[in-house]
């Protein structure tokens, strides 16, 4: 049983598909547990390039190998066995052979990147998790999961993308961090922040209740971008850092004119992370003068993530879980597939998932 | 005798001026030759703010010290004497007392910073190289000259600025960098860009004079600005780096959207330096999804340059200074100034200096 | 009243002390709480090069202006008032003005540097803690305190210390951080690198209750030195890291062959940062090819810390308070300073403060 | 035809082998000539770990592709032809899965890597270059070579070692530069390090010959480690350092105590890159409180190159190639090798070449 997008801007399908034959070295998952997040709504809503309808989502989730054919290791070199937990990198078959991955070290831009439940189709096999199984294919890099599966999906895929995201803010022990955005992204970002050293966190935000699962996550102050313009935010910033804006700020928001706020609310030498602009929400302007050049500002893109951010993602859902057990989640069947996207889609939840 | 803006959009005059007294641990420098560079005229058409007019234009400068009174000393604890030739770093007092000096280390921010010829007017004492005499606050950073001034000079202000801009760009051997802007900055990022690692570098700028002098820097091609579009250009770049842009680009321009041309030009997970935008020439349109997050690229503002550039500069001026003797230098009097001022801003020429 | 040590191996004796007449921006601080450490046993014992006979031990303090002579700003160019409580950098007088400080940036490098308590002696005025007054020379670096005295004195010098060496250390989120050494730097230390993306921290020291101190400073694990020799430690190490060594090692000792041990603790291509050789302890030897250059290990060495240390150490107590409450203080008037010394160099205390 | 070293401290052997069967997307490879390195000394005298007798030495070899089997891609994604003149990283293998690779992103500690003509023996195959023809196993990255072959060689393995180890030694422009060892990773240092910014480079070996080619390489100054005790080369770099010692220092030697002796002859807060120890020449004594911690030294072991270093040392043979058109190399026959590896062995050429 998987639950299918069998074209932009049509409903949810939930459809019975036949089991797929193993190739060697491949597996059969189980699925418990699995995602739904902005980007599947995205995908609703045929806003991603390079997507292959009918399509699968669910890029990030949680089961138990079912079938192993021939040998599957982690990356510390063990068998997994069957009736393991597990989880694994959404990210497949980065090439490890071109300019970008070999010369660059760059691999989230490899070209030959594939990833589950996005540009993975149902053509490709079973290879979405809002399915009873997944199809584990050879070099898919799978972690034993010690984390409580629901634990590890409060993070979900917004956990790697944002210790991503704090990794390249390259927070010093003690600056104050500001984070644009309270969505899943935004909050991760909080939590692995304060976890980086981060002496204050501030969140602009909205709608409310995401602002207090901001402030529950440890934000020191949180801001309702609702009730605010432009001037207040920036006020409201340098009031919380003695007139200078902040050491760091990482933007999680989907809106172009938030990567512009962002450069005015950092303080000058700060640096700007950008890792909500992943779908493509039109131009803004900016003055390159007074709010880069001046500034002395380091602005740094954030694409994707990699197996070692995924890696260190499910150690701390395992052994630093307090973050993330205070999380809400919200869980629907396959069959309620088209209410959980509604329910992203309007922010109305906080966390959904998927239990097929 | 000073040559003096007296306010903005005013012709340079020249004046007799009283030798002034010196305060322990002062001198007098008898200059041999000051610069004129974009920003003198920005200067005299009173596009700089915090700039006290009347002004004696003339940041960097070369000359003997005439008159030492106490205890001069280089950065070795070397007595100056006088007679010594010398050079000395515009930014003074910057005041290692304040937040940005002592916790952000970000010299180049430091409200205190006060800067000769640019934000100390005559009102300051005779602070700008436009003149037959500087005087040498105490505390001013002095260097012992044993380039030729005009090898040092040729350099000028631009050299410790790109200087800045190419650390900050951090390249690796092989990178290939691409410089917009073909005025001092851009000329001078292209002698330090091959000094520093690159394989091949780039130039996009105007005009044809300045790009000549661009590829004799050691560009190993060249394009108009004046002949193409934006398209052409991203053509030219994709067509030399392998589909694929620059690795590092260095923005020397004074034009807002060569700024998000840059980004454009440089290459997935690239680096892009925006040293170009020292004054305010409006706004600019990008889109934050394509040009900055998908691409995961680096953009980093740089602002001024503190001692240890202008240290560097003067090495590598007396040291590796066949780049620099191959410059065009044209040499004006005291009385040529608004002659010296109508070249620069035209682009009649590449480097003007004043010998009063 | 102050606590001198009159020369070295000579016991501290206590004496009556004219008030000293204050420059222009200078200070008189009455001293709340001043602390004992392990560099002050080694000042007692004469161990350290540079130090003027009589000195007053005490370099971090904290107390209340008594009386300002003329200003005296923070960072944030406020203006102290008499009355405030504050704590200052012990480290006075880095120029600014070398070599060092200006091009290399290497600030604990100055060789102009002072350090009250260290390298002022009694003939340079009232420069140390021990002491019911100290004169706060002009251009000392004072913070205004928000912790609470006792806090901010738990960390102590140690606190800056080890925020320097966790700085060299550059732990990434998810990281195994081993500290060799359970005294005051390797408690900070622990504190600090789970507060800076730790997942794990370990700990090898002594005595036991110094290890305990670790444990609840948040040490995951905690091994006794007494009772084990070098391959038992690292067969120990290696159990609780995958067979690999630790991420990052910050070594803490004072002992010459735990640096040694340090190396072979951490994996390959791992970060050990070497912070606990303040004194001359002898040589030490090691193989290049096994222990370094085929581990492709990175070895930091770390001396001293900065302004940016010290100010983030007074903001870390104030604010995130916590882990500092827990640390077990004792107190000491002038009159027992020897005992103080004593009890610190037996390991029989882990922090000893004095309270003139 | 093969040159095959049996056993350990054995003499070379020339034997006839049949040519290999070649595996889907494999290809055999016409040798136009490979390198005689210190590395292989070492093979022949069995001082290296892990190496599987016989074994054909010969680890960077240039030649043309003779036969491919299925498809042969470059990085960019263009297809190998048959007669194509290429070159091959030499190391094979590194797995991508393993968590070196994939976690700590240190590449060459990856414990499944093999390197052809080192850990690949005679039984893995046709995989050293002292050898008419290789063959070129799946899986091997491959470049197209632009450059003279001899110009590539004379670079050959010691070129992108010492490009690792430049790019460890992170130089600035303008920094004065110390290289240990003037062998052909020594000499190719002073190259790179003049190409990545060393406004000065210092060079310390023997013979006279090799230190007459650092000169020629562009060293500014060299000295005679056969003449000179350890304090008068110390006095030698202080007095070509403003009394401070080197910037950075690159170690090159095989010996010891000359890992010791970087730490001294480099200034405070400066770096040390070890790239000497390849093999274990034994301990050494040094002193961890003067040596390290007070001197505030960064070391950086540096073990192998990745892809990234031998795709850009291609690159700057080809397009850079003055500096190695200048080095003298003397070819040997296949049945010549034994005097080759003497030759090499007593330092008697700077670069020997094998022509099969």
């Amino acid at each position: 049983m998987v639950a299918v997008i069998p074209e932009p801007n049509t409903p949810v399908e939930v459809r019975e598909v036949a089991e797929p034959d193993l190739e060697p070295n491949s597996a059969l998952l189980e699925v418990e547990v699995s995602e739904v997040c902005g980007t599947d709504v995205y995908l609703q809503q045929g806003r991603l390039a390079g997507v292959p309808y009918p399509l699968v989502p669910g890029h990030v989730s949680v089961g138990r190998l079912q079938k192993i054919r021939g040998e599957l290791l982690d990356v510390e070199g063990r068998r997994f066995n069957e009736g393991d937990r597990i989880t694994f990198l959404d990210v497949h078959r980065t090439c490890n052979a071109c300019w970008y991955c070999l010369v660059a070290k760059a691999g989230t831009r490899c070209p030959q990147r594939k990833v589950y439940g996005i540009t993975y189709g149902l053509e490709d096999g079973l290879c979405g998790g809002w399915s009873t199984h997944i199809y584990i294919k050879p070099g898919t890099r799978c972690i034993r999961l010690d984390a409580e599966p629901e634990t590890f999906m409060a993070g979900g895929c917004a956990l790697p993308t944002s210790l991503h995201a704090v990794e390249r803010g390259d927070i010093k022990i003690g600056d104050t961090v500001l984070v644009l955005g309270s969505g899943p992204v935004g909050i991760n970002a909080i939590v692995l922040a304060l976890m980086r050293g981060a002496l204050r966190v501030l969140c602009i935000g909205a709608p409310q209740a995401r602002l207090d699962a901001a402030v529950e996550a440890g934000a020191d102050a949180a801001l309702n971008i609702e009730t605010t313009d432009e001037a207040q935010r920036l006020q409201w910033v340098l009031d919380q850092t003695a007139g200078r804006g902040a050491d760091v700020t990482i933007e999680a928001t989907g809106a172009p004119e938030a990567v512009v706020q962002g450069m005015r609310f950092t303080r000058d030498a700060g640096t700007l992370v950008i890792v909500g602009q992943y779908t493509d929400h039109g131009s803004t302007s900016f003055n390159p003068h007074l709010d880069l050049n001046k500034k002395h500002l380091d602005i740094r893109g954030c694409w994707g993530s990699e197996f070692s951010h995924f890696y260190r993602a499910a150690q701390l859902a395992a052994q630093r879980s307090e973050a993330w057990t205070r999380m809400k989640l919200i869980s629907y069947g396959l069959e309620q597939a088209n209410e959980a996207l509604a329910d992203v889609s309007e922010g109305r939840v906080i966390k959904a998932l998927i239990r097929p």
